[in-house]
Formats: structure tokens, sequence, C-alpha cells
């Protein structure tokens, strides 16, 4: 997307201090361009590009910088200049970044802001990370119920440059309670003399303010919404997310299911922190604390082992050793394969604890169908190609079937009993079962080796 | 969300017959509302609700039904109803739609069409999965750079109805190549005798109708737009995407991502369907093709073992071999972490080919930090709790140590190398590092014990 080729005429522009031509093409830009153009240029003539525009592009072109890029180029303004960009940012964009500056620096800016945006940036800020508030922005459009439309799009073109969206407009009672909602569409469409009243929609779509934020932005997506309202416990309108933010969530939980899936210890602060931002001391904290959970899991192989120690004796079982890494292996690949899609059907709401048991029937089954075939492989293949006794590949078979059924059964029923138990499921990684298929799978292959091959102590 | 008290209501009035009521009150709801209260129903009393409906309501609320039950109801109307209802339907999903209707009742539906709207729906049918041409639609408004505001609001105020955004405004050429673009805010706030010429955005964000349809979302998605227009390769406008296909879109795209990496061979068929559409047999069909290929790798372990058999002789070496699951575990699970964040930050584009060495790098220093504290751990934890001597408890430590770094370097490596080779990396599965890390593990155990504890053939 990046156009770097108009980059030597800007630092042209730039340096004939031609001002105006240089403001006239950056708005012909969408916001988020002339972010990266300030980012390809050196920072010197970055910095002028920025300090050329006028205070609403700043305050777009801002939004799409990274975070600690914001804070370098907020910090660098004069507490007059930086209150006037807070004036005219985005509420909720706003508040987050006044939650990171430097809070002498903070003191600064803020007596130069109205009370009323102090205390929208304190109320903003006051919200559990994680929740509906925490993502919502105030700058919404609302429009009393009796007003024409006329009237209603009056209020618009007065009030949009200051809205994150006119495309949504909320319709509230004397107290502010929600009561209805319209679009910028059904205003355009509808008779200027209608009275808003007449024309809105009464069952308006609508999250609480504390809210997972996930579940919000689910909603945003599966009704395809713009904006999702939110309010408060006497259903009063207090907020609203909007279709890009919730995007945004989706795509941080997505990222934190993926890392946690991979055994990654979740950590809300690292989450959204892009892969270069977060430290090597973060993330070594991050997989340590599985590591060694599962090192020690790891540990309950051994005593397997030394428990089933005296069939080394046996001059078939060092044979038999030598597959133990092949199916505890392969009952943990099955194993990862059935959580990875159970865990996703939950992320999705596919799959919820009532029809738990339908699931894990349904696993066990593919378990069955993946157990006989690799099952039938290992007897064969070890018979004839490893030339070992029909005894030895008739174990390492049946223990295959057994480990792989199993393994699907684990991969099922573990996701949905932490879910049962009040645990994000995600938190249920492939190396956790993994582990659990290792240390499970040798019992099952070491105690069908002696019913089998009929050893005693 | 879902209003069950409601449904009592609703279903006195079918019976009661009150349509008219009936239609009153579910055209105060949003259609996604509306689709859910009618599969809340008993089939009769559904379909009976979804044919009170006027047909644009009837397109909107289909649009929220799972794609077979959609198939269902269009399939059981009159082939001239169903036409009235595609004429109004959103040109991408009608195409969608048309697509997976039966070929006989398809040809008796396309004749109650126009022509134009039967070459739309051929049109939107012709383009590659996956591209950004099979998702865009064709009903977006467009807009001639001479009119004025007020024009341009008249036109709006026209096709609205039959457009999926009125939000967005593009302008062409007299030969329909794309040279601007208005959204309604800039229309709202404009003077009325403005030209959109004078206010129109000159530089538009677009995409190529072959564009990858995930870089089309991640597009949508990084500039926060309401849709993307896509052109031909005259530069000719022939479509847009919006923002909720393309949260569909990611949605999708990270299905697949999270079960490629459990191990899931991907099936572009099946990945867009839910957990419960796609059959045990497709399921068993995209799991068996890796468990294989792994149960084969798997087998290189064995032979490694049988290389250190005559190990088995020396007194000390059972016990080593009691370690084989801890260490090769650990490593494993050490790799899925490394791959699950490198694949992560490969799939948001933060990690580059360009900088793989830095990603490589930083990955052997944090095995470096996890090697340290899990061989320490594993070297005091053997001597000390299980009793073994020096010996064994620091081959097993120093092979901790190893494995660990080797299974950060092979993490990283190996989805790099893929992505260089042109492979997507989440085929990169945890399964396939675990597996790799499983054979070369044990090569590195048995090497360190041969070296440390002086062992001769």
């Amino acid at each position: 997307m990046r156009n770097s080729l108009l980059l030597p005429d800007l630092r042209e522009l730039i340096q004939g201090g031609e001002d105006d031509v240089l403001r006239e093409f950056l708005e012909d830009q969408h916001p988020g361009r002339v972010a990266e153009f300030i980012e390809d240029l050196p920072d010197g003539d970055g910095d002028a590009v920025f300090r050329v525009l006028h205070p609403r592009e700043r305050a777009e072109v801002l939004g799409y910088f990274e975070r600690d890029e914001q804070d370098r180029l907020v910090s660098a303004m004069a507490p007059r200049e930086a209150a006037e960009l807070l004036r005219v940012m985005s509420h909720d964009e706003r508040a987050d970044l006044v939650g990171r500056l430097d809070e002498d620096f903070v003191d600064e800016v803020l007596p130069n802001l109205a009370q009323a945006e102090r205390e929208d940036i304190a109320k903003l800020a006051s919200y559990e990370p994680g929740t509906a508030g925490s993502v919502m922005t105030t700058d919404y459009v609302i429009l009393p119920a009796h007003v024409t439309v006329r009237d209603a799009l009056d209020r618009l073109r007065h009030e949009a440059p200051d809205r994150e969206t006119i495309y949504y407009c909320y319709v509230v009672d004397h107290s502010r309670r929600l009561i209805g909602f319209v679009s910028l569409k059904d205003l355009i469409l509808a008779r200027r003399s209608a009275v808003i009243e007449e024309i809105m929609q009464r069952d308006v779509i609508q999250a609480k303010v504390d809210d997972d934020q996930e579940g919000v932005a689910r909603t945003i997506d599966k009704y395809d919404l713009l904006a999702l309202p939110i309010v408060d416990a006497e259903s009063k309108l207090v907020g609203i997310v909007t279709h890009d933010d919730a995007m945004d969530v989706i795509r941080r939980e997505q990222t934190e299911d993926m890392l946690k899936f991979g055994g990654v210890a979740p950590d809300p602060e690292a989450d959204d922190l892009p892969y270069w931002q977060s430290g090597v001391v973060t993330v070594v904290r991050r997989r340590i604390k599985w590591l060694m959970l599962l090192f020690l899991a790891e540990n309950f192989t051994t005593p397997v082992q030394q428990h089933f120690q005296w069939t080394y004796g046996d001059q078939q079982l060092p044979a038999l050793a030598l597959f133990i890494s092949l199916l505890t292996g392969t009952g943990g690949n099955a194993g990862s394969q059935t959580i990875s899609t159970v865990i996703r059907g939950m992320a999705l709401g596919e799959i919820k604890l009532a029809n738990a048991l339908r699931v894990v029937g349904r696993e066990l089954l593919t378990g069955l169908c993946l157990g006989l075939m690799l099952g039938t492989t290992a007897l064969v293949y070890i018979h004839y190609w490893r030339n070992l006794p029909w005894g030895v590949s008739g174990v390492v078979g049946l223990s295959m079937f057994c480990v792989c059924m199993w393994a699907n059964v684990i991969g099922s029923v573990v996701p949905l009993a932490a879910r049962r138990a009040g645990i994000d499921p995600a938190v249920v990684s492939a190396p956790f079962i993994t582990t659990l298929v290792d240390a499970t799978g040798m019992v099952i292959y070491f105690t069908i080796a002696i019913a089998l091959l009929g050893l005693v102590k």
C-alpha cells in the first residue's frame, strides 16, 4: 500500500517550507496513509509534516501510529498544543493516550481542557480492562424522540466533526435511557417532516458496560453492526463500541488464544503488544510458567516406566521400548488436532456445554477411525518392515488404536471440563494435552503389553 | 441476546393470522433478531413468519440464516417468488446463494430476472475463491465528479434501498475508472452547492480484483474502513468489499490457522463450515494426512534409539532411558511455544522474512534463558529427588539445556524457512515441531551421554 514514490516530492515540499501545498497534498490522503508517510520520513522531516497538519487532521493521523510513537509525538508538544489535540481526538483514544503519558506532563495539559472533557477522560479510564466500558467511546450522536428528520439532519451537520460516527444515531428519553435507534440511511430515506419517534427502531441491540469485550465484539460481528450502544445498570446510554474497535478486540483475543494454545501463559498486558514490543524477559516469563508445570507433569512418565522397569529384563521389551515415543508422539498429535478443533469451536460459540456429550461422542468416533488406520499400519509395518514378531507388532498396533481414541477423548473432554469449571478453555494448550497423553499413553501401552505377552512380575 | 419471552406472543399472532400486526412488530426488529425468532419457532410457524415479511425485509433476514437453512427456505419458494427475493438481495449473497441452489431450480428462477441481474450473478460467481472478487459485492454507490453535493444527496435518497452501503460513495470517470471517494459524512458537511470534484479524496485506498481476500480484509482493518473499492486491471471499479465481509474473512482465516497449527490439514471447502456441519468423514480425512506423515516421521526416533541400543547394556543407561520422554516432551513444548508466537507474528505481518535473523536470534536468546532454568532444575531434581548419580543428572540437565535452545531455533527457523519456500507457515503445526524435536532431541541426548559418561562401543 505504501507509495514510496511520493516521498522525494514530500521532502522537497518540506525543505522548501511550502506548508500550504504540503497540507493540501496531505489532506487529500487517508490519515492512515499520512501516518505511513511520516513513519517513512527521517524523524526530523516526519515531525515537521506532523506539525503542518491542522489539529483535527493531526488527531486522526495520530491514531494510526504505534502507541510509543503516539506518546513520543504528544510528549514533545507544548501543554496547550497537546490539550488542543486532545480536544479533537476521538474520546476512547484520548483516554488511552492520557493513561499512558507521564503524569507530570498530564498535570500540565489537563487544566487547559474544559471540566466536561476532563471528567470524560477520567470516566473512560475508570472501566475494568476487558469490559465493554474499556473499549467504548463517548463521542456518539444522540437524538430526542420528538424532533423531525429535518432537524435531526441539521443537528448531524453540526455535530459531525466531533463524532466518531454519524451513521448510527441513538434515541434517548429525558433521563438518557436508550429507547430507539435510527441509521443515517433511515434519515436520508425518510420524509423530512417525519418525527424520529415514527421511524426509529425500538428494539435496539445493546450491551452492558461491564459485559466482556469479546462478547461485544462478537455481537457487532454477528449482526454486521457499525457500532453497538453500551448502557449502564439503569439502561442509560453511556457509550458505543465501533466496528473497527470490535475488529481490534477480535484480533487481540485470537492472538491470545493462539499463544495460549501454543503453551504461552496469557498476559493481558502483553497480548496486544506487537511481537517486537514485548521484551525477551516478558516472553521468558510468559513461557516458563507452562514449561515448568509440564516439566513436572512429564515426570509422571518416568515413574510409569520405572514401575514397568523390570520388563527391561524381558528379551522382547527392549524392542517395545523402542516404540514408546512413536506411540506417545502419535497420541499427542491426535490430541492436539482435537483440542485445536474443539477450542476454536468454543471460541466461535459453535460448541456449548449443552452439547458436550455429542462433541465427545463425535471425537470418540473420529478417534476410532483414526486409531483403526494407524493401528493397522503399525501392526503391519512393525511385523514386516522391522521384522519383529507378531506379538510385539500386535501390542504396538493395539496400543496405537487405544491411544488414538483415548487422545481424542482427552482432547475434547479436557477443554469442555475446563469451561465447565469456569477456566478459559484456551488455556488447555497443545503441550498440555501432549504431556497428558505421554503419561497416560504409556500406561495403556505397558498394560496391553503385559496382557498380550502374558508377562508376570 | 435471544428474547424467548416474545416467542409465545409471536405464536399467538401467527395462529391468529394477524399478519399486519406481526409484520409491524418484526419490522421494528433488527433482521438478525428476526432470523433468531424464526429459528426458535417450530418449522411451520417459522416459515409462516418468513412469508409474512416484505421481500426486502425477507432478503435481509435471509442473510442471517445458516447456509443450508437459506437454501431450504428459497428452494421451497415458487420460481417467481424466489426471483423477487433475488432481485432485492445484496449482490454478493445472491451470487453465493444461486451457486448453492439446485441447477434445475435455478434454471426456472433466472428467466424471471432482468438480463443485467443475470449477468451480475454470473460475473460475481466467476471469480477465483479466496480472491477479493469472490467476497466483493456490486451494489455500491458511484457518483460522477461534476455533480453538486445537492444532486449527490438526491441520488443517494433514490439508490439507498438497493445499495449495500450509502456511507461511502466512489467517484468514477466516463470509463468507470476510480478517480475519487467521498463519505456521506463529507457530503453532509459540505456546502450543498459544492461540486463533488472539489470535496472528494483523490488518493483512494483500493485493491485489485485478484488480490488475496485476507490481504483485503487486513487493509480494511488497518485503515478502519467501512468498505474497500476493488478495481480490475485497467483500474476500473468493479466492486467493494464491506467491513462485515472483511470480519468474516478474518474469522475464517483464523479458524484455518488454528486448525493447521493443531495439525489438521487445511481444506478451503470445509474451513468456513461450522463445527457441526463438517461430517466425521471430512474430519478424519483432514486429520489422517498429518497423523500418517508424522507417524512415519516418529519412526526416525526408533532407529536413533536402536543405534544407541547397545547402551542398554550399560548399568547407567536404563536410568537415562527413563528421561527420554521428559526431554523430548519439554523440548516439544518449548518448540510449540515458539512457533505459535512466530506464526501469529507472521499472520499479523509483524514478522517479515527481512528480519528473519533477528527473530531467530531473539528466540535463541529466549531458549537460552529457558534452557538454563529447566536444565538446572533437571540437574538438581534428578540428583537429589531421584537419588541418581551426578553423572546421570548432569547428562539430563545439559541435554535439557541444549534441547530447549534447539527447540526454540527449530520453532523459529522452520516457519520462516517455509515462508521462504513459498509454503504457508501455518502448515508448520505444533505436532510437526514436536515430532521434529523428538527425533533430534534424542540424538542430542545420547550424544551428550556418550561424551560425558565416556561410553564406548
